[in-house]
């Protein structure tokens, strides 16, 4: 019953040609971006002898260092560093790899009066201490690896970007720092693609483009991290809450609506309190046991509707689905945009399976997220991660038998399916593993998006029980699932993955009618009211601008669609069409633009 | 534009022949209900010497006098308690008032040794104190009014209900009390009329109706006043939801969506955190500035999105609605099913207009207030209330001119439309007046459904502006309105007027098939399959019963329309229809009973 993966690519999602490899996953890029950082402190203490050195590490796509420096570092300053940097580069100087006692290393730091070092060489536990030199000028404690002559970096994959304010072991108490952030490739034509990626992005930041198209504002009165979603924003949400719904209502899901608070209890019994409470809103109230917590999940929720009844096993699968808004107490400095957010709306669900269930309904929670990514056009990269605990921590609950029924699903639904996976370690929820979908956007970004995960502690902490087929009371399983994972960090992904360019169902504005002059409003108004009634989210532009002026505006917005009204047009009912998609169409009967439309909305078509 | 409000009557919306009058509107049954609770307390001291008497008040209905007695009342002893009142009665004692001192009432109360009368005596201020005589046996401390003679009360309107404990004064610390509770009446056919209402009440009870439809649960670890939705509860809501978006949507309010927490700021500068603090959650957080507070209303926030852009004249009237979830920290002894909760789910809009479209937008909202009356069939017997401030109070922010306009606005639209209405002094909301609709039900009980409020504070508090057509910056007003006031209150309302025989366009479950054995059931499978295509919410009966208990078993879930599928009926592809509403109505094609159905739910109709 799982759908294919694979899909015709359109040309918006064909992925870039040149390849840039991941830190993460390249021994070389590391190699390069730790040399590349000691060249940068080396020429920065070469150019400004007064600046002290801490830390320099390989981040993803470059590096940083954190200097103490008696003067801001300013653009030019970051002008001429690069070029003493390729300097150096130019002189070939071997990196040379040194061991020494941690007294030899105490030695040699104060010897070159850096105080920081020091410290950090306090830190470091085993022996003996390593060094890496750059020729014989100049030397940083460091665990490597690293290249082996300069000779191997390449001035023109180096580019140094930025400097921001830092504080010595990341303590607002502790000395002020300036840390220069710089990107470093293998080659110039990484670097160039670096670049163009980071300006294309820059471009589909959502917090920019949905300012820009008027989709959510934030309130400093509100607080940090609380989105208020504007009218076109709401229709946003709707849509895909409604498209959901749908799918839902088809496989058989019950909508319930739960509160967003509940006493302490509740989530001690879960669990959450004793494991989550971090991550919680402060209690309201005083006293534990008279204590209210605004909900960070619904399932101790759907547990209680369940609960309500004896269940029999003709109940199941019961699958109890909400659009639930959770609340989680991110770190301020944490927040940004929709992606990290202190409230949010899952599109969550429940389902209460016997043992005997489990597997099938996995994978229908599966098909169903597959299916989900497919509608939004996100199926063209996208990969699957089974979030497995790590057996080492104690940050989970239940027993091993438990967890290992729970993993062995998953392992078995993703080895069924097919599906490209990978394991990772220490990525479960505390109360059961994950089987988490991550996507691949235009710009090669790692998006996680769907979660389902299989439990069978939160059934054995609530004692939730069914009447079996034989008259005997037995254990349901849960399955926790969201293909969305929210819908603020899943709208948040789709305006940048759709630089703003919302395919026509989910466009909040859909057709915007552009009458020629004022002879030509009232047919435009009408249209328009026409195509309203018929469930198309239009309208049409009633201010008394040219019509270069109205179309400029319908782009600026990107409106899907336009229809430009003129004379004849008004003369053969009929409408001249233009779309973000496909430009010029030409002249096309009310009747026959009406028809299209609804067609294309249908099915998630562009028009 | 406002359409008119009677309509015909079915035969469930006719008010009861007897009518009752209310103890608040008639100074003879406040005569007759004061006489009585103290025959009652001579009755009791009579029957039972060791008991101390308190206080005896008039309610709605009746009323009821706390004693302090060693022993617990029983059933038993409350008849003998009416049987000794019946003899009271007869003997047609007089009711004499007279005046004393201070001194002399204290020096009569020692006499009789009763120690809870000499507190009272304490709590009265004004002199000279009053005393009621019956004949010459017993006397209470009373401010009146009373019948002349006993022989006023009929024997055969009264009737002790039952007993429940009190404690004096209300204050748990002090004495525990027993409360006996009366009704008592003019004559006896409006005692039996009393009765009926009462019986038929608690047939009718949404606790007990929501559990028996299973609509909606509480849970004990949730928290008191905190419902969750179950499937079928989350039918009834989404249904009443989209019915008013859709009529929202026509009348041009644009949906929103904001958190269900704020910081603290935000609700001091709209004025709640001062005036409404005791009815909100306890604060998230330690500090003022740093804390957060579960949103009462959703006001601020819907300002917030205003605020968010400078708005034009061209903007307005700018309506903003959500359905938006409030929390109220209602004492946990006043929290009662649905229509007392701690959580709830507002209709709620704000619009934001100049002062020359005041008028004409609050009729608007008035006239949708009435045609969701009417939608809910509520329209049969309502009134609206002018809530004012109390001008002698310091409970209300904003000045006298802002309260004046605010109150003549909401007066001239009433006036304009000519509806029957009564003011409330001391009624308002603290920011501003509101125009509150109160339907009377078949029982003849009052509930308060919709409001409008008209606001001229918090625009001025959070200093809102448009750039009106003059350029300069103008304050807007601001309109609050719910027209169901909320999802719970509403539907707690609609289980108790429809006794739980919710109309087609509302029922959870629309149509069951019933088929009559074995071979009928997938017939009546692929029915229900098409129906439900078709957004009809219809489902088979797949248990192995016999009609008869298929058909109870859909009459006790009170399930609107039933289709029974014999042989002949699949045989000829039609269905057997019975309906709650109008019992058989014979065989049809199952075509005709779709569009049937069909066209019924569009219409509110019944099939």
């Amino acid at each position: 019953m799982v759908q294919q993966m694979s899909a015709p690519q359109s040309p918006a999602q064909q992925q870039p040609k040149v390849q840039l490899p991941r830190t993460s996953e390249s021994e070389t890029l590391k190699k390069i971006r730790h040399t590349a950082s000691h060249v940068m402190a080396m020429a920065v203490q070469k150019l400004f002898p007064k600046a002290q050195v801490t830390i320099g590490p390989w981040i993803e796509n470059g590096f940083y260092y954190d200097f103490d420096n008696p003067e801001s570092f300013t653009e030019k300053d970051l002008k001429a560093i690069q070029k003493e940097m390729a300097k150096i580069i130019n002189r070939k100087l071997p990196v040379i790899r040194e061991e020494v006692s941690r007294e030899e290393a105490e030695r040699r730091i104060k010897a070159i009066n850096e105080p920081y070092k020091l410290e950090i060489l306090e830190d470091i536990k085993q022996e003996p201490i390593t060094i890496y030199h750059l020729g014989d000028e100049w030397w940083d404690l460091c665990a490597g690896p690293h290249v082996e002559n300069t000779s191997e970096l390449n001035p023109k994959a180096i580019e140094l970007e930025s400097v921001a304010g830092a504080y010595w072991r990341g303590d607002e108490t502790k000395a002020q720092l300036q840390r220069i952030y710089a990107t470093a490739w293998e080659t110039p034509e990484q670097l160039a693609e670096y670049k163009r990626r980071k300006e294309e992005a820059l471009k589909r930041d959502h917090r920019k483009l949905g300012k820009e198209l008027g989709l959510f504002v934030f309130s400093d009165d509100v607080g940090p991290g609380l989105p208020l979603w504007t009218p076109k924003g709401t229709i946003l949400r709707s849509v895909l809450e409604d498209f959901l719904k749908q799918e839902q209502v088809n496989r058989g899901y019950q909508p319930v609506v739960t509160p967003h608070i509940g006493r302490v209890e509740l989530f001690k019994i879960s669990g959450h309190w004793q494991k989550y409470k971090d991550d919680l809103f402060p209690m309201m109230g005083e006293k534990e046991e008279e204590g209210f917590v605004l909900k960070a999940m619904n399932c101790p929720f759907h547990i209680q509707i369940y609960k309500s009844e004896l269940r029999s096993y003709r109940e199941l699968p019961f699958r109890l689905a909400e659009f639930g808004t959770v609340y989680r107490y991110e770190q301020s400095g944490e927040l940004g945009g929709l992606t990290r957010v202190r409230g949010f709306t899952q599109d969550d669900a429940h389902l209460f399976v016997t043992p005997e269930q489990l597997d099938s309904e996995f994978l229908n929670v599966v098909d169903l997220i597959l299916s989900v990514i497919k509608s939004l056009r996100l199926d063209q990269n996208f990969k699957a991660r089974l979030s497995f605990r790590d057996p080492t921590s104690d940050k989970y609950i239940g027993s091993d038998d438990a967890w290992n029924k729970a993993e062995n699903a998953i392992r078995r639904a993703v080895e069924t399916l097919g599906m490209d996976h990978f394991e990772g370690i220490g990525e479960a929820a505390f109360y059961g593993p994950k089987l988490d979908f991550i996507v691949r956007d235009a710009l090669d970004r790692e998006w996680q998006l769907g979660t389902v995960q299989v439990d069978y502690n939160l059934p054995e902490r609530f004692d939730l029980e069914y009447v079996a087929e034989d008259g005997t009371r037995k254990r349901p399983v849960m399955i926790h699932r969201a293909p969305f994972g929210s819908l603020e960090r899943l709208i948040g992904i789709l305006i940048e993955e759709y630089a703003g360019d919302f395919p026509l169902w989910l466009a909040p504005v859909q057709v915007r009618l552009l009458p020629v002059g004022d002879a030509q409003r009232d047919f435009a108004i009408n249209v328009a009211a026409k195509m309203r009634a018929a469930g198309i989210r239009a309208e049409a532009d009633k201010s008394n601008e040219r019509l270069g002026k109205l179309i400029r505006n319908a782009e600026k917005e990107k409106i899907p669609v336009m229809a430009v009204v003129g004379a004849k047009e008004v003369e053969v009912n009929s409408l001249s069409i233009r779309t973000r998609a496909a430009g010029e169409l030409g002249v096309m009967s009310v009747d026959d633009v009406l028809d299209k439309i609804k067609n294309a909305i249908a099915n998630h078509d562009t028009f």
